[in-house]
């Protein structure tokens, strides 16, 4: 296989970095066609990348060359390559739904914070990023493999696979201030943002309950994994 | 004046891109030094420069040379220079205090969401970034220039002069979870935040009250300036 700076259509992908590797090897071994590794990696205490490997029993492969040339920073001392995989979205869970993101950093984030509010299904409307894009794997700190994630053309494909739930559709010009919800533990959810520049556009106003997260007018909008961050927050905890 | 890639040692600095830079002269126009702009800019609907610039009496110069020197993206048709400026807290509002803050876009994202939940106050324990990196100028989008900030060699000089609050430092082993924390709003509070690597070492434990923002054991920790929106929302709403 060749080592090229990763696209989009490739079937397999890259971790950048000893956080997110661990993470990849520890959730799915068996995607895990090789570890590249650095002439300078150090042994951290916490974590040695050819003891973990070893165990199971997936191959290293010291190339700083092919490192040098897919990597966008100069610090990665470890890359682990992987075939890229789909999933689909378990039915029974409440959900967060990204439409049409387009930053890789916020994607990132957004899958770290809903892992770490005990989410496990999130849903991009296309277009938008690419999950597996090394710099959304980077942000995620590697909790993309711990969740599931499907792509749609339209919500509306989405709406009509998963109609189980109460949907809220995150705006500006929100009906509820978050502060007003109660939700029902017992009850679905799926919560719905916009993209970064351009937010939900009115159809989403009617698409279930529109939200709103009460800001001063001294900003135009607060950033989205802030906003989805915030929301996750009252709905989780 | 030279204009060069920014150093933390210059005496001015600048605004990449429309958004910040119309915050920028909308804030303090005294301060601004000249507007360089592309020659491939075009006027947008919401704000023409030329004609901003014209009423605040600020000199615009059309200099792609120097914008393509400066600039760490193609993509900037407009940057503004200005003088950098010093200020201090305001001992009666609430604050934010940064620990060591180590990443310009984290700095910028927590200045643009303080100012939308109607803080005003930012102290950086050094440390720290410098606020007036066009980075964090960019991710704060130029929020900056509406809050009071200021720099401190440690906690404790902070601390002493600001002696009439009540003060929370948020750790991964915090005593209290954010959920159980009612404020009183006619107190003063200063919310207080670790490093991104490191967070707050132990002996914040005892400089407040301690507190945590509960997260399942999938992540290690959730990303700064989300636990920092999602506290200042808490305090905040």
């Amino acid at each position: 296989m060749d080592i090229k700076t990763y696209k989009k259509n490739f079937d397999y992908s890259y971790t950048f970095g000893m956080f997110p590797t661990v993470e990849l090897i520890q959730s799915m071994p068996d995607r895990v066609i090789k570890v590249l590794v650095s002439s300078h990696y150090k042994s951290e205490s916490s974590a040695d990348i050819f003891e973990l490997c070893e165990r199971f029993n997936i191959r290293t492969e010291i190339n700083d060359k092919a490192i040098k040339r897919i990597s966008d920073k100069d610090n990665n001392y470890v890359i682990g390559v992987f075939d890229k995989y789909e999933c689909v979205l378990n039915p029974d869970n409440s959900h967060i739904v990204l439409v049409n993101p387009g930053n890789m950093g916020n994607a990132g984030t957004i899958i770290r914070t809903l892992t770490g509010f005990g989410l496990n299904d999130l849903a991009i409307i296309s277009p938008g990023v690419d999950v597996f894009d090394p710099k959304v794997l980077r942000a995620s700190m590697g909790s993309l493999f711990k969740i599931n994630f499907e792509y749609f053309d339209n919500f509306d494909m989405y709406k009509k696979k998963f109609n189980n739930r109460r949907i809220y559709t995150f705006m500006l010009d929100g009906a509820k201030s978050l502060k007003d919800i109660k939700h029902d533990n017992n009850e679905l959810f799926s919560l719905v943002f916009g993209n970064e520049a351009t937010g939900l556009d009115s159809s989403f106003s009617f698409a279930g309950t529109s939200v709103f997260i009460k800001h001063t007018d001294r900003i135009d909008s607060l950033n989205l994994p802030i906003a989805a961050g915030i929301a996750m927050y009252h709905f989780c905890s």
